[in-house]
C-alpha cells in the first residue's frame, strides 16, 4: 500500500502485501478479492499468503513487543488508539467504497459501522486512561498479628499476543480494527490478526491505519501484524503458536469450534472468545401482539432483512401465543416480506449455504413457507424468507433451532405459557432474547424472565435484537454455543477484561512496585483498599 | 450422622451415607476410610458410593434449588455463610481429630485451616453483602441521540450449578466448605461436591454442618449435596451432567486435566477451574544469599518439609548464582535437611509416588542429592530430600522442572544472570515466585520481575511461598498448568468471579428489572453509571 495526498485526503493503492511488525511481506502464490455481486474477481495483483515462516515472524515479533508495548504509559497507549481511530477516519471514501467492492453492504451501512469502529477505539481509549481495569486492590500489612500480615496488591496484567480472526459479516467493526483488537491493544496485548478472506483490501487500509498511527504516537511496531490466506491451516498455525495467550473470533459454530480444539490442544491450553451462533429469540406476549401486531409485523421484517440478515442478532425465531392476533400478524408478515428486495450475500459460499438452510427449511414437513421476498434478478442475489411452525414440532426437530446465517426465520405458536416456557427451556445459549410486552403482560414477562437470563447475554424489551450499542453496559455475549465463553461479552468496554489475568504482589519494596500499586493506589480510578472501595 | 450435645459439645457419630439435598442416601457396596499412618482402615461401617442415579438426583435438585437460591435477598445468603461458618465452629475437636485420623496432618495444623475455612466463610459473607461482584452498570437511554440510545443495565449473575471436588491436601480449606464452594456459594450457585475418598469422615461432618446452616437460615437444600466414591466414573459423570455449569478442582495436573477433557467434549462445554501443579521458583539475590545465608537455609528447609511437603505452593525449586555464598547455603540446607523428622503423607498413594519420584530424581545424572531427613521409623513414613544440579541440566532435562508432590525439593546454581533469566523463561506456568534480595539487589530483582510476571500468579518478595492469605488481594492462581485459567484465583475474595456471568436488560420497564439495577443502581456498592463509577 502507497499514499499521497490529494485534496487533503489519502489515496491508497492496495499492494495486497502482509504486514509483519511494520514490515511487508510478499508472497509468490496470491489469492485474488472477489466482487460477490458479480463473483467475479476485483482486478488488480492480488493478495499474499501467509505462511509458517510468517505466522513465526508475526508472533515473534507480538511476543517482543509485548514487553514494552504493556508497559507503556496509559495516556500513550490511549492516544494510540485515539490515533488509530483519526487514521481510519482520514481512509475515508476510500475505505468505505472498498468495503461495499468486497462485502456487497450498502454504502450508508459500511459508513455508520465506520463510525462504530472509530467510536469503539475512542471508548476505549477513555477507558484505559480511567485506569479502573488494572483492577487494584491493596490489603496493607499488618506485622502485630499472629502471623504477621503481608502486604498484598493485586493489579491485572495484559495475557500477551492475541490472534484476531477478521469476521465476514463485520469488515470494519468486527475485523482488523474491530472490537476484538480494540479491547486487546486496551489491554496491553500486542495483536496478530488473520484477515477474513473476503475483504482483503479493506483489511489492508485498516492495517496501514494502525502502522501509521503506532509511527505517529511511537509504538513499537511488533504489536500489530496482519496475516491473510485461504486455507484453514494459517488460522491452526496461529492459534498452535506457542507465544500467543488467546484468541478473538466471530464467526460460525463451526468455525469457533475447531479454534477451540486448536486452543485445547496445546500443551499450554489457551482461552478462545468465539462468538459463534445464535437464533434471538423474540417473544410477543398476547396483549403486544393484539394492541400492535401491524407494527411489529413491519420491524420483524425490517430487522430480518437488514443487511441481508447477516447479523449475530437477527432475529430467526419468534415465538407467539396461538390465536388471532397472531393469525394477523402472519398475515401482515406475509405480505411485507413479499416486498423485501433482493440483496447481495458476503460471499458466494455464504450465499450457497443459506440458499441450501432455506430449501432444507421448506422440505420439512409440518413447517410451512409463509412467506418469500422478490425474486433475485441474478444468481448472485438471496430473498429473504420466513416459515411458520407449531412449538410441538419446533421441540421435536433440533434441526429447526439451527441458525441458518442470513434473512431467514421462523415463526413459532404455542398453545399457552407453559409450552412457550417449555421451548424456551430447551433452546441453546443465545446472544439475546426479546420480548414485546404491554403492561397487560408484565406479569408473564415476569415468569418468562428468569429463563431468559439463563438462555441470554442480553434481554431486550420491546426492542428487536439488531444493532448492538457500543457501551459499558453492552454484553454481545451468552451462553455456547452463542460464544464460547458466557462470562465475557465481545461488544462494550466490559470485552477488555477478557485479555487480562490478575498478578498479586506480596511484600514487594516500594522501589519495585508497579507504578499503579504505590502508595494507596491511584487517584481516581477505582479500587479496593482493605477491603473498602475508594475512588 | 447423628448428633446429640454433651457438655454444649456436639457428638457426632458418622453414618457413612451421601447427602443428596437434605436427603441421606445409602449403598449396598461401601468403602473404608484408611489411616494413612497405619494404612488400615479406620473401623467402621463405611462409606456410602455414589451411583449414576445420585449424580443425577443431586444434579436435579442442585438445578431447582439455583432459581429459588439465586434469588434469596443477599443478607440472607450472607447469613447463610456465617451460619455454615459457625456450624462448623461448634464441630470443635469432633472435626480436627477426625481429619487427623484420616490424613495424618498434626492437629496444630488442622486447627488453623478449620479457622482458615471459616475465616474464608465470613469473609465471603462480607463480600456478598457489599453487592460490588453484581458489577452494576448502567447507560442511561438518550433518546434525542440519532439513532435513540436504549437504556443497558448490567449485571453478574450467578452460572447454575457448580461441581467441586475436594482436595486431599486441605481436608477444610480446600474441600467440602473450602474455598471453591464459599465463592461459589456466595456467587449464588449451588454446589455438588465430590469428596475426596481420602478423608470421608471429614467431609461427612462438614456437610452435616451446612445442611444444619440451610435449615436454620430457610436456604433450600438442593444447594448443597456431597458424593462419595473411589472411582474416576463418579467425577466424569458429574462433570458431564448437563445442568453442572462449572467446574471447581484442586489436585493432581493428571486429574485437572482429564477434567478438562470431560468438561471440553460436553455438548456445552463449561469453565474448568482446576489448581493442579507448580514448583513455585524461589531466587536467592547475591547479596541477600551472601548476608543471611544460614537463615535462609533454615527457612528453606522449613518451608519444604512443611505438612510433609504437601502444599500446591511448597518451593520445589531455588535458584542462586554460583560462588562461595551458595556453597555456604548448600551446607546450612544439607546440615538441616538432615535432622528434619519423617512424616506421615496424605495416602498410601501420595508416598508411594512421592517415594518413585525421590528415586528417579536421585538416579538422575549430574543431579546430587544434597541431603534426605532422618529415615522413616515405619513404612508409612516419608523423609524430605534436597537435591542439586547445575541450570545447563535443569533446562536441558524437563522432567527436573516436573513437580514430586511432597518435602522435595532441587537447588540450581546459575553461571549468571542471563542463565538465570533463560532458566526462568523457559519454565512452566506457577503458582508463586518468590525473591529475596536485599536492597543491594533491587537492580538485578528489577530485571527478572517482568519474566516472573509473566510466569506466576503471586511475586513474593523476601517471603517462602507456603502461606497463602485469605484476603481481598490474594491471586492463588497462574498460568497454565499452575492453573487451567490464569485469568482467576482460588483463594481470596476475586475467586468469587469465577462463578458468574455478565446479563445486559436492554429499555425493560422498571417493573420488571432486577433489584439492584433500579433507579442508579444500589447506593453504596460500586457501580457504573454513564461511565462514572459512583459508591
Amino acid at each position: 500500500m502507497t499514499g499521497n495526498h490529494s485534496n487533503g485526503k489519502t489515496i491508497m493503492t492496495l499492494t495486497g502485501n502482509l504486514f509483519i511488525a511494520g514490515q511487508r511481506r510478499s508472497s509468490d502464490e496470491r489469492f485474488q478479492a472477489l466482487d460477490p455481486s458479480t463473483d467475479k474477481a476485483i482486478p488488480e495483483p492480488g493478495f499474499a499468503i501467509a505462511e509458517p515462516a510468517d505466522v513465526d515472524a508475526a508472533c515473534e515479533a507480538a511476543e517482543a513487543a509485548y514487553a514494552i508495548y504493556s508497559n507503556l504509559p496509559l495516556e500513550k497507549r490511549a492516544r494510540f488508539l485515539e490515533a488509530m481511530a483519526d487514521e481510519i477516519d482520514s481512509l475515508g471514501d476510500t475505505l468505505t467504497e472498498r468495503a461495499c467492492a468486497e462485502t456487497g453492504l450498502p454504502e450508508a451501512r459500511l459508513t455508520g459501522e465506520r463510525g462504530r469502529t472509530v467510536g469503539q477505539l475512542r471508548l476505549f481509549a477513555q477507558v484505559v486512561r480511567d485506569g479502573a481495569w488494572q483492577g487494584v486492590r491493596i490489603d496493607n500489612a499488618d506485622p502485630d498479628r499472629t502471623p504477621p500480615k503481608p502486604d498484598l496488591r493485586l493489579r491485572k496484567v495484559p495475557l500477551g499476543p492475541v490472534a484476531v480472526f477478521g469476521a465476514s459479516n463485520f469488515p470494519l467493526a468486527f475485523s482488523i480494527a474491530g472490537g476484538d483488537t480494540a479491547s486487546a491493544l486496551a489491554a496491553g496485548c500486542p495483536v496478530v490478526a488473520k484477515g477474513h478472506p473476503a475483504h482483503p483490501g479493506t483489511s489492508e487500509l485498516v492495517a496501514g491505519a494502525i502502522m501509521r498511527a503506532a509511527e505517529k504516537t511511537g509504538v513499537p511496531t511488533g504489536m500489530f501484524s496482519l496475516l491473510n490466506g485461504t486455507s484453514h491451516e494459517l488460522g491452526t498455525a496461529l492459534v498452535s503458536d506457542p507465544r500467543i495467550q488467546a484468541v478473538g473470533f466471530t464467526g460460525s459454530r463451526k468455525g469457533g469450534e475447531a479454534l477451540m480444539k486448536v486452543a485445547a490442544a496445546r500443551k499450554q491450553p489457551i482461552p478462545v472468545y468465539a462468538e459463534m451462533s445464535a437464533i434471538n429469540p423474540v417473544i410477543l406476549l398476547p396483549s403486544a401482539l393484539e394492541s400492535r401486531g401491524d407494527a411489529l409485523a413491519q420491524a420483524y421484517v425490517g430487522s430480518v432483512t437488514m443487511g441481508a440478515g447477516q447479523f449475530c442478532t437477527n432475529p430467526g425465531l419468534v415465538l407467539a401465543m396461538q390465536g388471532e392476533a397472531l393469525e394477523n400478524f402472519a398475515e401482515a408478515v406475509g405480505d411485507a416480506i413479499h416486498k423485501a428486495a433482493p440483496q447481495v450475500m458476503l460471499t458466494h459460499g455464504i450465499r450457497q449455504q443459506f440458499g441450501a438452510g432455506k430449501a432444507e427449511l421448506s422440505a420439512e414437513t409440518n413447517v410451512t413457507l409463509l412467506g418469500e421476498g422478490v425474486a433475485p434478478s441474478n444468481e448472485c442475489q438471496s430473498s429473504a424468507a420466513i416459515f411458520r411452525t407449531s412449538a410441538a414440532e419446533f421441540m421435536k426437530n433440533p434441526s429447526l433451532g439451527e441458525e441458518n446465517f442470513g434473512a431467514s426465520s421462523i415463526i413459532v405458536e404455542c398453545d399457552d405459557l407453559d409450552q412457550l416456557q417449555s421451548l424456551l427451556a430447551g433452546l441453546e445459549g443465545q446472544l439475546t432474547a426479546a420480548l414485546h410486552m404491554d403492561e397487560a403482560d408484565y406479569g408473564m414477562a415476569g415468569k418468562l424472565l428468569p429463563v431468559l437470563e439463563k438462555k441470554a447475554g442480553r434481554v431486550i424489551a420491546n426492542g428487536w435484537p439488531t444493532g448492538v450499542e457500543v457501551s459499558h453496559s453492552m454484553v454481545h455475549g451468552g451462553p455456547y454455543p452463542a460464544t464460547s465463553d458466557p462470562k465475557s461479552t465481545s461488544v462494550g468496554t466490559l470485552a477488555i477484561e477478557r485479555f487480562l489475568r490478575p498478578v498479586c504482589y506480596q511484600d514487594l519494596p516500594p522501589e519495585l512496585l508497579p507504578a499503579c500499586l504505590a502508595g494507596q493506589g491511584p487517584d481516581g480510578a477505582i479500587r479496593l483498599i482493605d477491603g473498602v472501595w475508594k475512588i
